[in-house]
Formats: C-alpha cells, sequence, structure tokens
C-alpha cells in the first residue's frame, strides 16, 4: 500500500524544486504560444514544468501513471492504479502578462479517489496541502471549515466573460449568480480560487469550463475541510473529462446547482 | 519647501507601524458594522487605523489637511496647500471575508498636485510607492511603464456586478468592453487594483463609483509610470467628489473613452 505523507512529501519537494525553476524561468524572455485561441497560451516553460514532473516520477515510481495538461507525455483512458494529475502552470495567462498569481497544481489519485493535493501560488509562495484524512494546510497552518453564509453575503470566484457571452445557456443563470451575491472576484488561476475555497477566501467558485488538471489537486483540499464540488448538474467532477464546475460549502453548492446553473440544456 | 522624500520616508514608516497593528487586530475578533448598505463594510480597525493616522500627522504637521475615508476626523472642502487623503483599509470586504488583499492608501497633494503615493497590499508584504519626478517602486523594485498592448490582448480589472445592473447606464458598454478585451480580474480593492495596473500586472482598472481615497494614493504611481486616469468622460479625477474612473495605459485609457464609456448620460 502506498504512503501517501511520503508520496505528498516527495510531491511537496519537487513542487518547490519546479518553483524554483520557473522563478529563474521569469527573469529571462519566454516563448508564448497560442493553443486553441489566443486566450489559451502555452509556454516553454509549462512545457519543461511538465517534462520536469514526468521524468521525476518515471524514475522514482515507475508504475504510476500521469496525466498532464500539455498532453506531450502521456494519455490514459482510465484511472486505476496511481495517476499524478499534474497543470505545471495553472493561470498561463498570469503568468505572462502579470508574473503573479499562477501555480503547479498536483492530485494523486488510487482508483479515482484524490489521496493527496497540493495547489503552490508560487509568487505569493502559499502552499495548499493536503493528504486524504489528514485535514488541509496552508504553508503549516490548518485549514479549518469556513462557516455557510447565506448567497447575499458570500464572495464567489467568477469570470465576468461568461456573463458576457450570450450564444451559450449559462449567460443568464451566472447573471442572476452575479446579482444575487454579495461580491465577485477574479483571479485568472481556478486552482488557486478553488484552493481559496477550501481556505474560506471564498464562498464558492464557479467555471463553465474546467479541464481535470485544473480541478484535480484543489479536490483533494476541498475534500478535506468539508467543501464540495460538482458540476453545474450536481454531478460529480470526472477526471479524464472536463466541463462546468462548482466548488463551495456544501449548501451554497446546493443553493447553485438547484436554484441557478443546475437545469439540463 | 516641504522634503517630499523625507514626508514619503516618515509616511513609509507610518504605514508599516499602522499594519502591524492591523495585522494584530486581524488574529482576534473585531466588530463589523454596514455604512451605506450591506456591502459597504466598516471595521473598528479601519477607525482605529484612521484615527493613529491623523494623530501622527497632526502632532508632526499641524499645519496640514487631512482627508480620510471613515470621516471622523475632519472635513475639508479645498485641496489648497499640503493635504493628506488615506483610505486606512481599501478593501474592507476583502479584510473582513479573505483576511488577504486589502491596503493601505495614501496620496499627499499640495495644491491638487500629487506628490507621494502609497499603496500597501499589507497581507502581501508589496508597498507600491512614489515621490513625484523619482518614478515609482514596489519594495524596492522600480516600475517601469508596461507596453500598450490593444485590447483584445488587454487584461481589465473590473467588477463583474456592474455589468448585472442594468439600471444604470454604464451596463452595456461594460459588457462590450469585457467582449473585447482578452481577459477580467476582479480582486476587491480598487487601490490595489491601480497599482497593478502602475506594475503591468492589469492594462486597465474601471470602476463606476470610487472616492478620493480610493484613488489618491495610486493616481501617484501612475502618473510616475505614465499611466492615465480619468472619469469615464475623461475628465481630470476630483479630490473633493467621487465619481466614475478609468487607470489605464494612455492609449488603452482613450479607447476606452471613445469607443466604450464615455458617452454623457
Amino acid at each position: 500500500m502506498a504512503d501517501w505523507n511520503e508520496l505528498g512529501r516527495v510531491a511537496r519537494d519537487w513542487t518547490y524544486e519546479a518553483a524554483d525553476e520557473i522563478k529563474r524561468a521569469l527573469a529571462n524572455p519566454f516563448k508564448v504560444e497560442a493553443k486553441s485561441g489566443p486566450d489559451d497560451l502555452v509556454t516553454e516553460v509549462d512545457k519543461n514544468t511538465e517534462a520536469f514532473f514526468y521524468k521525476k516520477i518515471k524514475e522514482a515510481y515507475p508504475d504510476h501513471l500521469f496525466l498532464g495538461e500539455e498532453g506531450t507525455v502521456e494519455k490514459i483512458n482510465h484511472t486505476d492504479g496511481i495517476v499524478w494529475i499534474i497543470d505545471p502552470i495553472d493561470g498561463t495567462m498570469n503568468f505572462v502578462h502579470q508574473k503573479i498569481k499562477f501555480a503547479i497544481s498536483i492530485g494523486i489519485y488510487e482508483d479515482g479517489i484524490g489521496k493527496v493535493g497540493i495547489v503552490y501560488d508560487v509568487m505569493a509562495d502559499e502552499l495548499f496541502y493536503a493528504v486524504q484524512g489528514q485535514g488541509a494546510f496552508v504553508n503549516e497552518v490548518e485549514l479549518v471549515a469556513g462557516k455557510e453564509r447565506p448567497l447575499d453575503e458570500s464572495i464567489i470566484g467568477l469570470n465576468a466573460r461568461w456573463l458576457t457571452e450570450t450564444h451559450h445557456s449559462h449567460a443568464n443563470p451566472l447573471t442572476a449568480l452575479v446579482r444575487d451575491s454579495r461580491s465577485i472576484r477574479s483571479y485568472g488561476s481556478a486552482a488557486i480560487e478553488m484552493a481559496y475555497v477550501a481556505a474560506d477566501r471564498l464562498d464558492a467558485y464557479v467555471s463553465v469550463n474546467l479541464s481535470p488538471w485544473d480541478y484535480a489537486g484543489a479536490s483533494v483540499l476541498l475534500e478535506e475541510v468539508g467543501c464540495r464540488t460538482s458540476s453545474f448538474t450536481g454531478k460529480k467532477l470526472s477526471l479524464l473529462e472536463g466541463g462546468t464546475v462548482i466548488a463551495a460549502k456544501p449548501a451554497l453548492q446546493r443553493e447553485i446547482v438547484s436554484a441557478y446553473v443546475g437545469e439540463e440544456n
């Protein structure tokens, strides 16, 4: 049986090592490419960071599987055994434009169950960390379950762009959600925003489209503090394909599904 | 003639001293009140911090005037002479809910001209600082003018709530602005978001309603790096009454006024 504390410790060490390399890379010009469109960026730093983790994992744990955002290394179509799900730089647009507020995100899963979660906000030096059943931490401080607040006292992480894209079915429900909540924040890194829900800095985070590597790390943190993740229709998030995402305190997650975005379209 | 470097040094020292007190206060429960409405919060920490600055200033510089958010101390109706314009805690909702991403904001003006600007993101320990004519800095690093980008490559700081408030005249132009820009961020502290424009982390920041203490400090930073501030109709910001605000790189400021929000209503 895997020693999850040991695996978590190793994953943290590699995270800090990768972060040092990313900070060095930030000091010099680097190549940026557009992937699916002009807002979907990738840099050589994303690719090098992913390759770093892949090499480390395959050397130390040759039987573990690997699922990474840049997809340069391995394709998997099941979640049996131990799978590392990694976003080498979550928030690449922030990385390119702002040089702050991007994260390394790691989730280690066994047979589809989250065992270790890491979200590291590199420039803020905030490491969110959890091992299943042992609580969640930011740096050395344990996170405690945040109290539930009514929606009109809740702060929601949400991208304003989605209110303006009237061609999809989510614009109206999300507009109503924004209107009924206390306030909206948007930081440009889904992993950090979900970690902020776990840390009670946001009451919920909502996205119309994420991939497993965006939420695999933070999902473990959220689970540890009693928060819930689901799709807009309340379904369990998949580790093999992405879609809509809600991460929230339990009652708020139910309210967002039932009163706002839960209708199948 | 005032020695602005000396005044700036003193203001920075007081800022760090006030921040230490704020951090101590955060460790204990504090009283929160609603001001104009449930989303307009004030705490005893805001009030105590404002009183701290007022006392320091009046002791050291009895002829200087003082304009503060909490308004507990002095009312002024002109900007002659030397005026300190202070928001003791910009982003009080963040302070209360998140315990991060709030700032002490200080602008020191002489006859309406910005001489010293400070925005201190207390928990991130980022001090944005400028003395007129001497450049702007974050901690010890000098900020350089960011390159202009076309709107569709620009990141704009903007509160999603304003897209949903269809009773005012700004919802449609702001919706168009969101749709045409690359991406939107919202951090919940106008002072920090304007400092981010000065630091080239955002290309623009736009607000339908700010007060002088929200922008007095950051305006000095922005000026130093060649960015512009104005109302939605392109007018100079007033130090005595608030309103709409754009803070942006110069070409982008002109574009946001002329193509989006500049129509008088």
